[in-house]
């Protein structure tokens, strides 16, 4: 029998929301679903549970989420490791940053059609639904796809299909956007002002370790360490940017 | 030729002091060097950089940090989360971040003697090791030996050499360790005082957000979201224990 034979007679023997919930992963992670229960529980946003389920959270997509965040920022990682290999650690972890940040996996989850299905199959048809659930529901889709398809597999979906058909890096590098830089800019945005304090230096010589807070509108919205003030600097406006986008 | 003879043959055709380091590092992974340039490079902290190689930072195990801490999140969140199916995603978080924090990873860097052979290799022998060049070693040998034997047996190394031999779980979670209260226990060490306070609140209803940040001695150290005040103090405690030990 072929997989598409397979795939169809699988289908058939399924309820039609059943039936159109597949096909919808199908879509988008490229692969049958075997454990169709996996990829529901990764997109049931923490407002559908209730009692004593919400203080377990254990039917709502959290769990997930914290497998899923683990899985990407490592495959993501390793991509970016082997792409530049004459690129220093602060650049990875940067441009990491940009692609798997809340905000675009939100976008992300946007673009694959996750908003969709995530109202098919939630309880609450009328619940507020934000960005952050789509990014949140994005992250806990690829814990599903790990557990149920695989390291391997579930790598080739976040580089080939997440990354390589929805994110342009020529476009995210040539953004002006060290953490230092994209958080001045919100604050212009946003009509506040930031300054960079050294709260802190230790060591000597060539281990030297600054802290650095960031100070907005009089208020600390990050921190910051590193073996020198730029380092520590782009540290803190990235946790505050973390904390306040 | 059994893998014994093949390994000491292959031992017999290395330098004395290239043999001694393979014995080290197979004595430590449990698995025989491919690579050994990979081992030397995780190893080799940024202090024996020097001139261009500091800016460009690729003579040094900082990209293989980067890597490696990366691959360390993934493999114990994915054992984690399979060894407490009945656990929500705070706790997991809360018992990752106590085994693969910068403390624990230098207690561990010593315990499977990553300084001797950090020495070993260092050109400046007189230079001033201090702990977290140690953890920050031991992440990038993770890197190393996931690049160079892949992640089954990296996770296998993680999991059954680092946790298994020298991480005592029950121990672990026995410990009064969330992050509010050990950064409070931290800051009665130091004579100082914490407070939380909470710098906005959005949503409403079941979709609230709070961010809080945490004052010591006047001082925010750390800032932290969450859907109620109690995870967001979690978090903004978790993130100043990070910045501040």
């Amino acid at each position: 029998m072929s997989i598409a034979t397979w795939f169809s007679d699988r289908v058939r023997r399924l309820s039609a929301e059943d039936a159109a919930f597949v096909a919808a992963i199908k879509q988008i992670t490229g692969g049958i679903p075997h454990n169709i229960s996996l990829y529901r529980l990764a997109l049931r946003h923490s407002s559908t549970s209730s009692g004593k389920e919400v203080t377990l959270g254990l039917n709502n997509n959290e769990r997930l989420e914290f497998l899923g965040d683990a899985i990407l920022g490592a495959i993501v990682g390793e991509y970016l490791f082997k792409k530049y290999p004459l690129k220093d650690e602060g650049f990875l972890t940067e441009v990491r940053s940009r692609i798997v940040n809340r905000e675009s996996m939100s976008v992300l989850a946007g673009k694959i059609g996750i908003p969709k299905i995530m109202d098919f199959n939630t309880r609450q048809k009328g619940a507020l639904y934000n960005k952050s659930m789509h990014g949140d529901a994005m992250e806990a889709l690829i814990g599903a796809v790990y557990l149920d398809k695989g390291y391997r597999f579930c790598q080739s979906f976040i580089i080939n299909k997440l990354i390589g058909e929805h994110i342009n890096l020529t476009d995210l590098l040539a953004t002006e956007g060290n953490p230092k830089s994209r958080l001045i800019e919100w604050a212009q945005r946003h009509g506040g002002s930031i300054t960079f304090e050294v709260v802190s230096e230790s060591g000597r010589d060539h281990h030297k370790e600054f802290a650095i807070q960031v100070v907005y509108n009089a208020k600390v919205i990050g921190t910051g360490k590193g073996m020198s003030k730029k380092k520590a600097e782009q540290e803190a406006a990235a946790n505050a940017l973390q904390a306040m986008i």
